[in-house]
């Protein structure tokens, strides 16, 4: 499949707001069973003697939905390179069964790398927010992409 | 359960070396088709034409291994309370099936909550390690824990 995106396509401030997304509590328990499987993600039961009061997700697991998010929603038809790393997570709200999340991701600062050419690097935030409007998580994550123009073509 | 580890398990400084894990090439398609399904993490046939040459594992499923890995060393036997966030990933090496990892995780900081007395605070480094010791990814992350001791009760 021949990209659509490039990195021209996301200037800073560009935002997108992708979802929403009805989480369930058979997907929270099988994402911890599998990556963090401790009581409070993967047992209703037990969860209810924790401080949340209740089954939460996993924060991988919401960095998980957000990224699956993003993927539909731009990077699987983008010209997308992968990611260096996240300078940022914070799991700031519990994630319940049936809530249902929205991301809102903005470009923060996009620049072309300095060592590869054809190469551009966008920072992203991500807020993730529940059906209140609340934020239960953000990030600032960063993407590299290809560019449409090298350095040398630019107009 | 009742937890064996807490707080005071943990000073700074604290280091354990956790692994050797081997990743396999389903392993890795099927979480990325999850949670990440860009070409070079789902598809090896496609992945060649990438810079990366191959088959990768998405950045944030090193991160879910990393956390099981930790949960299964220690994080079910202690008595966790989740955790507020990461201050920093960084994706290094590519993760390629048949990849062994280990994770070093030390204790960088310690300290107990000031507003939730009975409860301390650790910051992580983790360092994810290939078979030829080599860091493929490193994180700061943070975690609550229940004190064995409350503050009052401190000798």
């Amino acid at each position: 499949m021949n990209p659509k995106l490039y990195w021209e396509d996301f200037p800073a401030g560009c935002a997108r707001r992708i979802g929403p997304r009805r989480i369930t509590a058979k997907e929270i328990v099988t994402f911890a069973r599998q990556v963090d499987p401790q009581p409070f993600h993967v047992d209703a039961e037990s969860a209810a003697s924790f401080q949340f009061g209740g089954l939460i997700a996993s924060g991988w697991h919401i960095c998980a939905l957000a990224m699956r998010m993003m993927c539909d929603d731009h990077i699987l038809e983008s010209a997308g390179l992968g990611s260096p790393g996240a300078d940022s997570i914070r799991w700031k709200q519990p994630l319940r069964a049936e809530d249902t999340i929205t991301v809102e991701a903005t470009v923060l600062e996009t620049r072309r790398s300095r060592s590869r050419p054809g190469v551009g690097i966008l920072r992203w935030h991500w807020d993730v927010k529940n059906q209140h409007g609340r934020s239960i998580a953000e990030l600032e994550t960063t993407g590299m992409i290809r560019c449409r123009s090298t350095p040398e073509n630019v107009p």
